[in-house]
């Protein structure tokens, strides 16, 4: 154990105490308030906090979202009132604010989301806060080259996430000394014992294993606490975790460690005389104040990146939407020097290597853990440090349905670009096609959904996606297909092109990516026999060109046909229905995927799965004998 | 190390090593026929796979789906070539055959599915095989109480996937010692090394933290793989992981532990020399003879559970359906003693806790692991040896999207129940809230979505789900409503209800869950104006009763409003608009939850969200004016 030079005294002692019991006094006010939260989470927690808020951590006490300041992330999500007491104490929120805790309207939620300012990311749901936190220290050790730390409170229930273990994975493989996790193993979960029980040195073993620099303490103990933070800010080139054994519901008599406490408060008729009881032991009246932060992170800009030359694409050149995508990234890094790309092992296929090529010192490679690629992502952009796009296969997004909804309520500003979309993805199985990947990312509030068709409209998705505020997606296709559009051709959010059209036009066919060639090759056949039909390329898909689809669709009788490379389930098809479901005479088909699929070749598949140009001539003839 | 009675002779050994070769020499030929696939991962495996098929399972050769047999599950699923080749030498794949891997309508796919016989689990998504494997294994130990053991292959690669490592903490708990894993670490992943690279002692050190009996084994050593399967099978209560140092492409010249081989055949040229060396170290032509299993699982019976009484509930009772959903539940379990239910942590407030009082037997509780929760139900359902439920607040199944879409690649049996669906489970605050979770069931193929709305059809639920084939999902709310059916109305899946219609209804009004109770509030405030409307239950989002919703529509002058406590995009909404979408002079109205939404109480949310009564009347009044 090495020496401490900032070894706090006994006053500062006996201060930190008094302001874990000050904490516990105004959780225990809140939830009273409240009438429901988890009380017996913030007590244990008690002690972390205030060493943490009042002793190691460096910030400006009246700017939460200061680039410079260190970062406190409470994976431990229940613990929240513990987490808006500290900032009662900093002075930040008013104690009568406290009070309106769960209220409708009310920013103090249940669960911390960052309608607050000194919450960078949402936790509701377990397990994500330390992958984000990755996301924070990474971009402090490498791109801002800054000195802010980043500390992570986590549960001992949540441990069984394995999502942290990407997390630790991450970590150590990245040599981030400037985390600190810690984890407050009180024993009980929900509805028992947490699953590893009281085995604190099983976690011991575990972060061991898993390279991280780790030390047990008891976590009630404020200078063992001061002690090992003081430590870990020592040690080099390994992140730390601190196992911190504590008991649920610490300070409150007969609650303390005892089942069934969890997620209640303290019975009003109760509240009053243990607040006396926890009050009698307070000796001091303020709390240490908290060191400055040192403010050596650059300055930058995220926003309004021009697309300084067009796209180097001619009408006919064959390329795949995939492949662009890689090239459009390195140029648009050029552009702006925080764009940083991620990716879990898959940067030759999904072309990401074109961007590590030009950028390498702004891409990370996050192995394969899609859930921690995503948090991470999610934790480099908080407070605007970086333009992120996280690169997988579409279909592999599923894994992390639950981080892009967390992401929502953290107004994440992240970009996701999906590869190998629909059965066109070919010849490696079902479980490598994405299917679903537009009902998933249309589900995300505030989402934009590009399905671009060539490699201009690819080129200005990755520029506008980056201008974007807010979650972007991009899908892209593994085909090679023609460029339909001019370099001079503007692109805009929630704009379709109509790509073919005539007076005469009997139908109007929808498609997106592979089915847009699709339908162009339909309507070449079709003009042959003197029928011609409108296309449409929505662009994106959310938000969805409504005005374009009805005009298009009054224009031509008011048929419409969808043809996509997706499930019907929450698909074009059905966003298109939805669009024009309050016009009278409008008539939409849908040709989409249905059943599980096979592996094949991508015309075997798109004319197996009833999405190729044949079957479009066949709907369109069909909707005119009617 | 133990002395090993059944330690092979060297005949034996030298066979065990000949067949490996032979299981190269099989994949070579595969790739080089399809021209695609994976062959240094497979060869990196062929002395694993050699032992476990020819010395260390316990199976029937000619009945792969025999109950009885040892189970094998190939997580590293580009190795899918030598498990077929495995197989052409138990005899039940020709060698021809063999040659049109990766062929349309060939069910020898790039990953493998359950297509075929001797697959139980599709695993073309890395890292979900060993949460199945501990499901066949606990299933194993618990309920069958039989000598089969599970066996299951992985890569280092997917090591970093979390999900790995919540089913090491299951296995621990549990003490599967009927369990054993194998890490092939062959060092290299699609492009680079794997992210703990060479480091076998560091895969060694983290099994060991998470509480497994661990070995440390040259993967290319057929005596010492013999031998510590041998010692896996004899120590009680861990399950055992094996961590076997091999190279990537052993065994061809100048690809062996190269990089940039990965997903590659060999070139077709260099093929018949490769093989003609291989070839030339096999010294015999046949294979050990697999032992045949203990035949002592139990003979069971899933099917055709009939709900022997009534539901006990009357027209005005007021109960939320996610507790009557706990209360099903515990008398299905009394009707089949194959009903299993598994939880992570929530069964209080999921109701659970109802069906563990009376059949603690058949509870498994799977921690804060969502992931691995369904991936052992799926295992515990393969060979029809259980019904498998699984709860979890609908929210958090999106953690589980990507399991899903493997599940139903997998043909999976398995029900899943949601609660705390939408915003009227109020207070926790929107992390907790499912508002996404129809679109992303909607989206499984194959997958039966239930969402009912009072407790008897709750119950009908449960036992249509019980006996429904494939996979079954579950939405109940928090809120109490009303009993709004007899105890005698029978349901049928796809078959909606019409709740309130007379001669008159001017509209349709499809809601369920609470919005079914909502729109009957504003049945009867409209009627009092002299409005009729007539109210649908769709009782299955998925199959849904279009004929019904169109007859109703038609009834009701073509005007439908949909409201559901849900997200517009995916849900009864645009599934209404898309099944309507072929009918002329039908319009359709949509009510639904967008934004991110905040906690507050149920009544406060319905009406922010414009979900409520009071919204469903102003619908009605807009169109009527229309």
């Amino acid at each position: 154990i090495m020496a401490n030079d900032t070894k706090p005294d006994m006053k500062t002692v006996q201060m930190l105490r008094d302001t874990a019991n000050r904490l516990r006094i105004h959780s225990i006010r809140a939830m009273c308030a409240s009438g429901s939260g988890h009380l017996t989470s913030c007590c244990s927690a008690a002690e972390v906090v205030s060493v943490l808020f009042f002793h190691t951590m460096k910030y400006k006490q009246t700017d939460p979202e200061h680039p410079d300041n260190d970062r406190f992330i409470l994976s431990k999500r229940h613990a929240a009132p513990i987490l808006y007491a500290a900032w009662v104490e900093v002075g930040d929120i008013s104690e009568s604010d406290l009070l309106n805790l769960r209220k409708l309207h009310s920013d103090l939620e249940g669960h911390p989301t960052p309608r607050l300012p000194f919450v960078d990311m949402a936790t509701g749901s377990l397990g994500q806060g330390l992958g984000a936190a990755c996301g924070m220290a990474y971009t402090g050790k490498y791109l801002d080259k800054a000195s802010y730390r980043v500390f992570c409170l986590m549960g001992d229930g949540e441990s069984a996430e394995g999502s942290v273990w990407e997390a630790f994975t991450f970590a150590s493989h990245y040599n981030l000394d400037n985390l600190v996790a810690v984890f407050d193993v009180n024993r009980l979960g929900q509805s028992g014992p947490a699953p590893l029980e009281r085995g604190a040195d099983i976690y011991q073993n575990c972060c061991e294993a898993f390279g991280w620099n780790t030390y047990l303490v008891d976590g009630h103990d404020v200078e063992a606490l001061c002690q090992v933070f003081w430590q870990a800010s020592q040690v080099k080139n390994k992140p730390t975790a601190i196992v911190a054994k504590t008991f649920k519901g610490r300070g409150i008599p007969n609650i303390e460690d005892a089942e069934n406490w969890h997620g209640k408060p303290v019975p009003k008729e109760r509240a009053d005389a243990i607040v006396k009881l926890i009050e009698s032991q307070i000796q001091t009246n303020e709390n240490p104040r908290p060191k400055p932060p040192v403010e050596d992170s650059p300055q930058i800009i995220i926003t309004d990146i021009k697309m300084t030359s067009p796209p180097a694409y001619k009408v006919g050149d064959k390329i795949a939407t995939q492949k662009t995508y890689g090239l459009a990234l390195a140029k648009l890094g050029r552009a702006n020097e925080r764009v940083i790309v991620l990716i879990g092992d898959t940067m030759n296929s999904t072309f990401s290597e074109i961007f590590r090529k030009e950028h390498p010192e702004r891409f990370i490679e996050c192995v394969i853990a899609e859930q921690n690629m995503v948090s991470v992502a999610l934790g480099c952009a908080t407070r605007g440090r970086t333009i992120a796009f996280a690169s997988a296969f579409a279909g592999f997004f599923t894994r992390v349905f639950d981080q892009l909804r967390m992401g929502a309520i953290s107004q994440a500003n992240i970009n996701l670009i999906g590869s190998h979309c629909g059965v066109s993805s070919g010849e490696d199985g079902p479980s490598q096609m994405a299917l679903a990947d537009l009902a998933m990312f249309r589900s995300i509030p505030n989402c934009t959904v590009f399905y671009p068709s060539d490699a201009i409209s690819t080129e200005h998705a990755v520029y506008l996606a980056a201008n974007t505020k807010g979650m972007c997606f991009i899908r892209t296709s593994q085909p090679e297909t023609a460029v339909i559009y001019t370099p001079q051709e503007n692109f805009e959010i929630g704009q379709a092109k109509v790509v073919r059209h005539s007076v005469n036009d009997k139908v109007t066919v929808i498609g997106a990516g592979v089915t847009l060639h699709e339908a162009l090759a339909a309507a070449d056949h079709l003009s042959q026999q003197g029928i011609s039909i409108r296309v449409i390329d929505p662009f994106t898909i959310k938000p969805l060109d409504a005005a374009t689809i009805i005009s298009s669709a009054k224009a031509t009788g008011g048929r419409v046909i969808t043809v996509e490379d997706h499930y019907r389930e929450g698909g074009i098809g059905e966003a298109v229905c939805a669009a024009v479901s309050r016009e009278p005479d409008i008539l939409v088909h849908q040709l989409a995927v249905s059943g599980v699929r096979q592996h094949g070749k991508t015309s075997e598949l798109l004319d197996m799965f009833g999405i190729s140009t044949r079957h479009i001539i066949a709907a369109v003839t069909l909707t005119l004998m009617k």
